[in-house]
């Protein structure tokens, strides 16, 4: 009962209309190895710089996640600097530097190869496959990507997307790969590329999840206060895939409680900033969020 | 078991990139009074010109609204014409001429005065309260607005809010009248201006509803072709009022089972042009949709 994450880790710099923090723990593989810890045992692939602060890997060694593929090289961590307006719906990319995870070409150690379920975070889709070639013997491949790759690696994207059991992508992103503005139709247009399972993060609007048999529809968590979007997606997919790990058979129910655990992730996420809001939860106050949902949504039926 | 409604009646003019109508049937009034037609008699209260076809009352007639209180007099029909691009979600207004509808007052016919639940279509506010005033006996005020209205006529909203027990509006004019982006925090300001519910319509997202007490959320019928939106939103309010006035007791699953039946006559209104989408509907193709959202959003508890 395992995971292998593979992402990014990153220092943010991240502002909103509600505050301000610098050099905060981040990236893709961070988020959603912290989301996935609640139900399973993560183990991360990753890079950073000689700069990267002790007390973060500690962190994440105390949240149970394996840190022993979370490789240090010479140089500066990944920053990534950005802020949001008020209507906190999209980042406006105030500076990227690249720095270690320029060079990062993930080497999966011998103890990680037998690992069944793996989640590929949003890398470059070449990095990806590689992760995927490196393991013998998967179950579940999962990834994300985002608009920079569909646009700019869109070749190595669709070779990837041909191995891939679950994609999760933001719904702009779903649109923008399929070239077609209805959602329906962009998602069977994107299953037809390879994956058999969809799922489309809707930020504020929830999730929907498609396969060829069937369609979920999710809205999000209702939250008054919103501090910070950074992550959002990323816990969300930790969320999911550690269920998913930790369900014996996956099976469109556990796919559904799956996206209820990745939106309610996403919520702890966006409430406060950096890893904040998802670090030391107990495991009630996630189940109890998820009876919320299911109390928000439920209706009688109709006859 | 009866229900007022009050609004417009136009002849639309509308392009969309899946085809053209022309002079055909439209107006808030016509969609919502079609819409819950299926569950109750609709009265419609509002004002064509000498050239409105005979053809299309006896349409009205032929489901089941009392067209009584359906003035006509000399001068043309409201005209409005606008276009959609590919996304579909906002018409450009390309004309609109007022004509018989520049000098709306609407007289309440004497054997309307004691209906009990009235719909105030989207019409200048000062008028929708008018209507208000003219009634004796009213026990559910439901009304919709626009961004125009909101605007132009803020004070004369407010007024009309303090006696609303059901506001139906779209997301961004909640967020407009609240000045809020926060939908949660705007809903609650629009509830402290006097609507004891308050649904949001989220188009393809679509609902949620707000009281004192409780909360509810359900995502969009999913449709893999929308021909043209226009009156989705009146059909939407015509089935959840419709939907209201059949139920006996008013409770809590009643406004959610409601607004469940308005989503489906707005995903049905959204299929073809004109009223051709709510039209001529057998009551099973109507379960048979509510049955499909719930299938498309249930989930098993998570323990």
């Amino acid at each position: 009962m395992s995971l292998l994450i593979v992402g990014s880790v990153a220092l943010d710099t991240v502002e909103t209309p509600f505050g301000k923090v610098k050099d905060a723990l981040g990236g893709s593989a961070v988020y959603s190895s912290i989301a996935a810890s609640y139900f399973t045992q993560p183990s991360l692939i990753a890079v950073v710089g000689t700069d990267f602060p002790k007390k973060y890997i500690k962190l994440l060694n105390k949240h149970n996640i394996d840190t022993s593929g979370l490789g240090q090289v010479e140089g500066r961590t990944f920053r990534w600097s950005g802020h949001y307006m008020y209507d906190l719906n999209s980042a406006t990319t105030l500076d990227t530097q690249l720095n270690v995870f320029k060079d990062f070409n993930p080497k999966i150690p011998k103890q990680y190869k037998n690992i069944k379920k793996i989640f590929l975070g949003n890398i470059d889709p070449q990095l990806q496959y590689s992760v995927y070639k490196q393991m013998s013997n998967t179950e579940i491949v999962a990834c994300d990507t985002m608009n920079f790759w569909i646009k700019n690696k869109s070749k190595e994207l669709k070779k990837l997307l041909k191995v891939i059991d679950i994609f999760l992508v933001n719904e702009a992103e779903v649109r923008q790969l399929a070239q077609e503005s209805n959602i329906i139709k962009a998602a069977k247009y994107v299953l037809k590329m390879g994956p058999k399972v969809l799922i489309v993060k809707r930020g504020e609007y929830g999730a929907m999840c498609f396969s060829n048999n069937s369609m979920f529809a999710v809205p999000s968590y209702p939250l008054e206060n919103v501090f910070d979007p950074t992550g959002a997606g990323d816990s969300f997919a930790g969320g999911f895939m550690g269920y998913v790990v930790k369900s014996k058979n996956v099976n469109e129910q556990v796919l559904r409680q799956g996206i209820i655990l990745g939106s309610v992730m996403g919520s702890f996420c966006v409430e406060n900033f950096s890893i904040r809001g998802i670090v030391n939860k107990k495991y009630k106050q996630i189940v109890d969020r998820c009876c919320e949902i299911k109390k928000l949504t439920h209706f009688e039926n109709i006859k």
